[in-house]
């Protein structure tokens, strides 16, 4: 089983490919999209999109990962968050996907073993679990981190 | 000058086309793209985006239009439609187009005269301006106006 963890946002999208067997984790690839707030926002999404179209030709995944997504604080990032999620989830729709999602306490419990945990402990554990991976970045950790829940947790699909 | 409206929503997006011919408006084409609620998230905005495709390359619009959106009183709502509407505003991305934004009483000031116009007027107002239209439903209809009101206003980039 071949999972594709997404950490959707406009500015900067991270993904992580993970194969999962059995118990066993290996890592395959991560990255980050990084897209222009000086683009037309129409564009950045295709760009986002073709983006991880290009991600899953490549890698082949069986499914999708995401974290569920709430309106915060922020009721404006929260909305261009969204928007860039709905490009990305058709990108993986259109490859014949679904997208699992996970709270951001179930990611952190699955990964460290406690919801509270901190970005630096979760960054730590994916060092342990997935050996030897060169991580991006905080963009691409955050996408493998849901990988490895999904992995864990099976997928709840959406 | 052909403009694209478009009324996103997950449950039937509506679109609208209309020529812009100096003050003179002319009807093109409307309709609507419903989708199903048992179908997994990602194959729905896969088929919207893929729907929102053929629209454009039937009717090769210079240019998109739709409401703004804000979160309101229903916070989950207005993330599946910020969902939908990402999709849809990536298909236009990807066909080079940008989307104009104008609010809801914008452009029933735009259609009506008035900002604190019903749909029945708006309704009734298309009939006048695009005379001969056959509309498709309400979807359809809130499309043609911003539409409408993107020939009047102009396109503010997003």
């Amino acid at each position: 089983m071949i999972i594709l963890g997404l950490d959707p946002s406009l500015t900067c999208t991270g993904w992580g490919v993970v194969k999962s067997e059995g118990s066993r984790l290996v890592h395959i690839a991560n990255g980050q999209i990084p897209t222009d707030s000086k683009t037309p926002m129409t564009l950045r999404l295709a760009m986002l999109q073709n983006a991880v179209a290009a991600v899953i030709a490549a890698y082949q995944p069986d499914r999708g990962a995401a974290e569920e997504v709430f309106v915060n604080k922020n009721p404006q990032s929260t909305l261009k968050l969204a928007h860039a999620r709905g490009a990305i989830m058709a990108a993986c729709g259109m490859a014949g996907l679904t997208v699992s999602e996970h709270s951001a306490r179930q990611v952190k419990k699955s990964v460290v073993g406690t919801g509270a945990a901190d970005k630096t402990q979760v960054q730590a554990m994916l060092k342990i679990l997935l050996p030897g991976a060169q991580i991006t970045g905080s963009d691409a950790a955050d996408a493998l981190a849901v990988a490895i829940a999904s992995a864990h947790l099976g997928g709840k699909t959406t």
